[in-house]
């Protein structure tokens, strides 16, 4: 079982990777790109455990190490 | 209009960023995270351009800039 972790930051936080990224397209020629953001993808090989325990579990995981919920947002879906 | 990148390491390469979350993740609890590969998640607000040229656009982001093509896959999808 896998589980697709996607953690962003959140809204109104400044993300200097992203600027610096948007800065570099622009300088190489693609103005269209108006903003970046980068955020992390984390994938989890689980074990064979049922899906609801998945869930609850790669939540867990994400509130206590994967994500700063302070700062960012995460979202996942269990395969 | 936005894109989402989604970069991750080819299958092979190593990710010690990743066996260092799966040790936390194990030294918490977590013993059903076997494995654990972190990729990079990027949210481009584009300019309105018509979506093949958005394809065209993003496809060429990534091969330039985005992800490096020796070690690592992308894929993306405009929205």
């Amino acid at each position: 079982m896998i589980a697709k972790v996607y953690v962003t930051l959140k809204k109104g936080v400044l993300d200097p990777q992203g600027k610096a990224v948007q800065h570099s397209l622009e300088s190489i020629g693609y103005k269209e790109a108006e903003d970046v953001r980068i955020g992390k993808f984390i994938e989890i090989k689980l074990a064979d455990i049922p899906k609801p325990d998945a869930e609850k579990k790669v939540k867990e995981m994400c509130e206590k190490l994967l994500a700063n919920t302070v700062i960012e947002n995460y979202r996942f879906e269990i395969l």
